[in-house]
């Protein structure tokens, strides 16, 4: 009975055509001005008089019989476009619907099904693809989250010419529903994710009819070159990735970027989890500032009613703020923002943050091992939970499986011995100098040699390179009571997370003393004010007692953009923004 | 030996005493232009003289005592400030430590102990509070994470007089490393969390040494009035919530502000939990836009570039987009930017959301089932894990137990019934008069009457009171064909969730029709122009096929501030922003 109300709301339309207007050209005016007819005009009036009638004629009979066939179709009443769901002409049919997946797992391959097939059954799906065989057959590909498969819609005395020729030519990426019959196809379909079903088609109606797209979602499918090799021209036969984020909703639909998006959301879901399991409690620090705290060059300036205020460029001052406050173990995943101008497939003006910061008791490499076992625990949760989306990426960007460690393993190489190891490659470098992304990538390879692993800590930076913030070694000079020559020389208590060469987490002990951090600050090779509107506030939070505490940043965006081997940086962000982009 | 090295780090100082100036003061030269001395003069100076000298002489024996009382100090080792951790001077220890938690379970009030006490455990923790009883006896209050526990100094053979003095007089709020015998008290002690124990300290080390704080902890953890309620002078005995609020990391200090940080997060883990579990994929969408989306008034203006952004005011627009991007099911919690020139006790100009937006068969009411779940399981979930703070919240805010109806059982009360409930109590209002906050709150009497819980749902509210992207109710004018008088009028599928009659989720079935939404942007109550540059992406997303869908945000903080009956949403803010406030 319910399903008969749908039925009632589905009234049998064709795709609508465009209104011929061909009748009405030789209705035109006379140009003004002009002297009465010439006989020629004359009969050349008479003759289109003629053709528009004749024209006219056609139409109506087309008409007739295209009613005629409507009254003949048996299967009116099965196809066509459904009023808008929530508008008064809309009534629900209360039919339960499935889900793909289920009905997959339900009749798998080895389920006996014979030639009837399986239950009808009733589902919401989009369109993938459409195409008229025959005036008899038509095929359709539908998808339903991350599943597609193949549809066939057969003429036979219960279903019509005409809605073969309907299914058929439905736009692709329109949201349909559909009434079929399930059935084994005769060879496995290899191009759907559920091969060993296919749905014979009886009902089809579209819920919401896609328009012409602006390009194609199989478009957003195709690999985009690595940076430096060549790229596909704008306005080209191949979609840039300009165009792809221009139209970055259809771009979204293809099965590579929901992949991508799981996967994301599995990081982050997985740092949460591994962290809350240790104690950390999840924070929300101010986005919004009254100065700029962490140098003024490359923050987003506010306008603030009749003031001003900046946009924060890492929670990383609050988080220890709070572990001042006696929060112990903070965590923060957070959007960044970083006033670069830079336009390189690496940066991004807004992106999201995996923050962390803890106490300790004694040494920062406790907080090192946290961080670790959190790291092997999110790529180990990737593994086990994410496999098929991981596998759809790496099919298209080929990048080796990622070689880790056993937890409690991760080689921690100290700064000297990893400068020792490009040395003894052959690199001229000095004691502290800053590595280049090269020689990053480089040392990256030489670990995987030597310890046989692709995730690596790097431990105790040179001073000089890491923030005013960041602890010196026990044997910096900057520890020292007396006057030293350079208080930037020597290392630090700070270390960087590898992942095939390419760092993931940057991160270091705090200095916990007040004193000790303005001489830090004033004496750093980019020195800051420690009286600043901006810092002031962080400085005296140290006054009241704190306990030594490190942390850590992910850039979340980087590590889907690693973990899978994307080439740019831009297919890990929904909608990303760079200097050039701020839509959609 | 390991711990010998801590000793070697740990020279006993007493807290240093402001340098005597007195032996000075007699050493001021003559004033200019006077005469050769005279004869009393000189009487006088002879006087000074001979005082200065006593004085030096005995401030020598003072020192020589001192000295002798360090060389004496049977304790010397066992107490005093430690060098910073991570400079040169410091040495670990690597004794283990405990937490006091831990050990209040382990050696609980039923455990029996003699007089010897348990064992000798080592911890870090803050001073909470320090007396000095007499030359003998000292007590502090040391406190850890969310634990309290009276410890006792007693001088004896093995521990000295210093010792007790140094002990009674470490500034409050400092951070020290204490070693003890864990013993139980005479009496219980009521006033810290962990009643059934004390510390009888063997050593204790300052790491963290406190300044003179500028207001106490305690202040702020004294209840603030209520909106309305006389508020303490600015300046006076009582310290004011700006004063808290510039103090705000010594203020987040207090136990209170703890326990609603640490719901706060249990309400973000609870609302993702459950999400995940029914499908839900986390988003990130971006906080910068390239134009404003949701009417211009209220969005922060950013300098980008050369150009100009807007900060997102919610990921509402964007939701959506990727719903029309199959994406089905998402959420997101970030903060959101409100440009509100409000100074209430219920505006903040950065706030937390918690949004998600999903995709339904046929009835907008699937969604609104999944949303009353989601907030039963919240309710539920902070009863169960977040008891003990919740308690200590309502010990000082007195709020009543939160009412709750069975799941599935959450009364959704149809707007016109809730008028009615409102007529039939004396109020006059239109039928599609918007609510006025104490409207709100009256009906929320009413329907706890009526029905017997705090928590229930608003449905079907007016369609002129709600966003353009409302889908109207199926009967409402805005769905004809032909022209009507006022398309505005009628109803919409719209819901408003409340607890005690406050809204605290606010959510519809959002229009996923191009042309129908167009249509609404033009004949809204606010017009909006869907060729704009902030919505045009936004509509067109909609032309590709897309399901019908429906969601809701939530105001982290005003369910915070709601469930725990705080007064004043700001402290449901770490660090809460408003037109007035931008630091720390």
């Amino acid at each position: 009975m319910a399903e008969e109300n749908a039925l009632e709301n589905a009234p049998a339309q064709s795709i609508p055509e465009r209104p011929k207007e061909a009748a009405q050209a030789g209705a035109q005016p006379a140009a003004e001005g002009e002297k009465g007819p010439s006989k020629a005009a004359l009969k050349k009036a008479a003759k289109e008089k003629e053709k528009a009638e004749k024209a006219a004629k056609r139409k109506a009979e087309e008409e007739a019989k295209k009613k005629a066939d409507e009254a003949n179709d048996v299967s009116r009443e099965d196809y066509g476009e459904l009023p808008m769901l929530g508008s008064n002409d809309y009534l629900p049919s209360n039919v339960p619907r499935v889900r793909l997946a289920q009905i997959a797992e339900q009749y798998s391959e080895t389920t006996p099904m014979d030639e009837a097939g399986g239950p009808e059954i009733k589902f919401r799906a989009t369109v993938e693809n459409a195409r008229v065989q025959s005036a008899k057959l038509a095929f359709l590909v539908f998808k339903q989250s991350s599943e597609t498969i193949q549809a066939v819609v057969a003429a036979s005395e219960t279903l019509s010419r005409q809605m073969v020729k309907f299914c058929g030519g439905i736009p692709t990426e329109s949201t349909v529903l559909v009434t079929g019959i399930v059935k084994k196809p005769k060879e496995a379909i290899k191009s759907c994710t559920i091969g060993h079903l296919e749905v014979h088609i009886k009902k089809l109606y579209i819920e919401s009819r896609a328009e012409v797209l602006p390009m194609q979602v199989a478009d957003g499918e195709r690999p985009l070159p690595a940076e430096g090799e060549e790229q596909p021209e704008e306005g080209g036969p191949i979609v840039t990735l300009n165009t792809r984020l221009t139209h970055r909703v259809i771009d979204l639909r293809g099965k590579h970027n929901r992949a991508i998006f799981r996967i994301k959301d599995g990081v982050v879901s997985l740092f949460q989890e591994y962290l809350r399991s240790q104690g950390f409690v999840g924070i929300q620090t101010p986005k919004l500032l009254g100065a700029p705290s962490e140098g003024g060059s490359n923050v987003f300036e506010v306008k603030y009613f009749n003031s001003k205020a900046y946009l924060a460029q890492s929670p990383q001052l609050y988080k220890q703020m709070l572990i001042s406050a006696g929060y112990e173990r903070v965590m923060e995943v957070c959007p960044i923002f970083r006033a670069e101008n830079s336009n390189t497939a690496r940066h991004l003006t807004e992106f999201t943050g995996l923050d962390l910061e803890m106490e300790f008791e004694e040494d920062y490499h406790e907080v090192v091992k946290v961080l670790e076992d959190l790291m092997l625990y999110i790529f180990n949760g990737l593994k086990t939970k994410y496999k098929k989306e991981t596998e759809l990426i790496r099919s298209v960007y080929n990048v080796e499986e990622f070689k880790l460690p056993e937890a409690g393993a991760v080689p921690r190489i100290p700064w000297t011995e990893g400068i020792q190891m490009l040395r003894d490659d052959g690199l001229e470098i000095g004691d502290y100098d800053d590595l280049s992304t090269p020689d990053e990538k480089r040392l990256g390879a030489l670990v995987l040699k030597k310890y046989g692993t692709d995730f690596y800590v790097l431990d105790k930076f040179p001073l000089a390179i890491r923030p005013f913030y960041t602890m010196p070694a026990h044997d910096s000079p900057a520890h020292s009571k007396e006057p030293v020559a350079d208080p930037n020389a020597g290392y630090s208590n700070s270390y960087d997370f590898f992942m095939r060469g390419q760092e993931i987490l940057s991160g270091a002990q705090r200095i916990h003393n007040a004193e000790f951090l303005c001489k830090r600050m004033r004496e750093h090779v980019t020195p800051v004010d420690p009286n600043s509107d901006g810092l002031r506030d962080y400085v005296n939070s140290f006054r009241y007692g704190c306990p030594p505490h490190a942390g850590g940043g992910i850039g979340l965006e980087r590590i889907v953009m690693l973990y899978l081997g994307l080439p740019n940086i831009r297919l890990a962000s929904l909608f990303p923004r760079d200097p050039g982009r701020l839509v959609p």
